[in-house]
């Protein structure tokens, strides 16, 4: 079954990406920009068609390698 | 308003980080993996209240900066 996972930065993690987007944008001449975060969504197409068990070895991809949990949170959703 | 954008590569563009992904979980001893495929996810705070305005916004600058719409295809969604 296909997962898709979301790996973002933790609130107040300093974000380099999101700011030059940010400032791309305003560049462009879109204003009224509050915030921009950028993170990474990795879509997981695994043989287990078991839905619970296909959620529980994603986590455990994201704990050993996807998401650095120090700084990011991650978030698992079926696709 | 706060959106998501999801910018993914369109299907059939090669895709080497997701690629790097695979042989990496494939090496910490995950199997059974069909593919991976990595995208971005961009979350926007705009000022813009109404939904279906920011929506448009979100849009455009999906066409003008956030998406390579040759290889990229984006979908848009309220957070």
């Amino acid at each position: 079954m296909k997962l898709r996972v979301y790996v973002t930065l933790k609130p107040g993690v300093l974000d380099p990406q999101g700011e030059a987007i940010r400032h791309a944008l305003g560049s462009l001449g879109f204003d009224g920009i509050n915030g921009v975060r950028q993170g990474k969504m990795i879509e997981l197409d695994l043989l287990e068609e078991d839905a619970a068990q296909a959620e529980e070895t994603a986590k455990d991809m994201c704990e050993k390698l996807l998401a650095n949990t120090v700084i990011e949170s991650y978030q698992i959703e079926p696709a």
